[in-house]
């Protein structure tokens, strides 16, 4: 399978993104070839050092590019908190990484958010590489430069914008995934293709079997479209003021209800309640079409998730809500989907409406 | 007097420095009409609290715009850290700081570092509002955007650049710093001044005696030429990668100075003997002239400042020197003034220059 490359202009400066089978045994020599870079950092997600590890090293030998550390990070939501990215700041003085030192980043989502956000953070901020090994991260998380960590329960309270300098997506990884992790990673594909891309959507709806049986052009295709669109966004709206914010839909109540059943929902999972909750919503005010619910829910069930979250606590959500980066000045902005491939940011929807949506998910 | 008005367009943005008598008791006026906000949050030094707290406060009243809290900020540099940079995370959630809420630092260089990089990964960036109350923050670290914090005795070893939206630099804080703080604040004006704006240089010899008056026409002045002369670097070179550079003059031995020694020298004592320390380099390699050297050292003298620290440790100075941000794959950046406002980034000197400068200025 050839590589795909695509150039996203953000923040001032150029970010490739390759995607192509076979490209994370070849770190060493797309650093040197993209970056110059004669050395760096890796940090691994600990279970993907596991089983990718020997290819991730050997990748590096005879490349010119000298490892100055290798460092392995715990899996899980619980990982991304300060005392890690102070672990990780203190590694990194160890191993000498300087200002000019890439920090390749190879893992999930919590992987890719913890250490950009030590990455960002030390010495103001040295390049970082994203190698994401879930379909999460390679649709989505990797790219448009976002990085944080959790403080006091609350999700992403501290971060930063920090672009990498360069993407490796390779599908190999995926094929190690968990059935679980993989479904609830397709979620992020899916509220791309609703809010933006009907051509995703049929793409998607019409390949249901090689999706799920993970083929990697079909694989490369989706997260390629998916970069491309979140680029789009992120490039008209790096810090996320205005437009970039439709990358939230299904996120708001997703994210509350992820906090309220910390640990034991994937993501992704939580997402697609979270976005039967604005397709729920964009009814409900009459705005949306039926089609965008219908459609989403089909291919999200299809896909083998849940709409409905009957296990969690309904009143802590509500609370949960309260404390969403998005809301300003107590108004609730909220992403709606009109129809298919059509999205947009509303500046307010009243509490009550919000409550109903949690109590319509959650029963 | 009247106010001074510089507006600096740094980072894709245009930050607006007022600099004026009184200025610091119109906050809430100034916050509404500069940046349309209705709601703040107040982070001052302690012992600035206890001098002019009454006066900030009064600024507010009536003014409509809400403060949702007033935080403290212990004074010193163990005060920039990572753990005091969470406090101030749960103060901001505690009062309620959203995405648009300015948080408004009132304080000296320290205040100003520690809030400013807490502000700055606080929800991935909220705005900042820089009072400085110092020399040295009026001059030099409450423009430009850079943040920090300590980790492991390494100075400013994890931090951000983030943009101050506004900054307020009123004279009157001045009057009541001690003799010793507010000498060694001058310090970074004299650097600007040798290094980049001989008028400056020739302000203040002249006027040498209502300087340490603190006469405040001439003090606003001084503090607007420095914030021109650094805001114009910021602006070509907003992440220190170039030009910026050029600010660092003094600071590589004075910071590795200052850590050796961390709370019993001031900022400014250090950074005066590592430009003693720059400028004997440039004469010793033959690239500066004489001048730089000797009027840059008779005005620091006249300005009560010490030339050198034969208390320090030399060894100890050495060590730290290796982990300056500036160093880079082992090759020592350093700043050189080669005449009176021309100065350039040299890619590298000799470790063996550099451990000749520091014996000369310990003994």
């Amino acid at each position: 399978m050839a590589t795909a490359r695509l150039d996203l202009a953000i923040g001032g400066r150029t970010c490739p993104v390759l995607v192509g089978d076979g490209l994370a045994g070849r770190l060493g020599e797309l650093l040197r070839d993209q970056l110059g870079a004669d050395r760096a950092l890796v940090a691994m997600d600990r279970a993907v050092a596991s089983l990718h590890g020997r290819r991730i090293r050997r990748g590096f030998r005879g490349s010119g590019v000298r490892v100055l550390g290798w460092v392995e990070v715990p899996r899980g939501e619980g990982a991304k908190s300060l005392a890690r990215a102070r672990a990780l700041y203190r590694a990194f003085l160890e191993a000498g990484v300087d200002r000019w030192t890439p920090v390749v980043v190879v893992g999930g989502g919590v992987t890719g958010d913890v250490v950009g956000y030590a990455a960002s953070t030390f010495m103001r901020g040295v390049p970082v590489v994203q190698v994401p090994t879930t379909v999460l991260a390679q649709v989505d998380s990797s790219v448009g430069g976002k990085t944080g960590v959790n403080l006091d329960r609350v999700k992403n309270l501290i971060g930063s914008f920090h672009q990498p300098r360069l993407v490796v997506s390779d599908p190999e990884f995926l094929a190690t995934l968990s059935a679980r992790d993989y479904r609830a990673g397709l979620v992020e594909a899916v509220k791309v293709a609703i809010t933006l891309r009907p051509d995703l959507l049929e793409r998607m709806e019409a390949n249901l079997p090689s999706l799920l049986a993970r083929e990697p052009g079909l694989l490369a295709g989706v997260v390629a479209a998916c970069v491309a669109a979140k680029g789009e966004l992120a490039a008209r709206d790096e810090k996320d003021e205005d437009v970039r914010g439709i990358l939230n839909y299904g996120h708001t109540v997703g994210h509350a209800l992820e906090a309220s059943r910390l640990g034991r929902l994937r993501h992704g999972e939580a997402v697609a309640v979270g976005m039967n909750a604005a397709a729920w919503v964009g009814e409900r005010l009459g705005v949306a079409s039926e089609e965008v619910g219908r459609r989403q829910n089909r291919l999200l069930t299809r896909l083998g998730l849940k709409l409905t979250a009957p296990d969690a606590d309904k009143n802590v959500i509500v609370r949960n809500l309260k404390l969403d980066k998005k809301v300003r000045a107590k108004r609730n902005r909220f992403v709606l989907t009109l129809q298919i491939g059509g999205a947009s940011v509303w500046p307010h929807i009243s509490d009550r409406v919000l409550r109903d949506a949690v109590r319509v998910v959650t029963s």
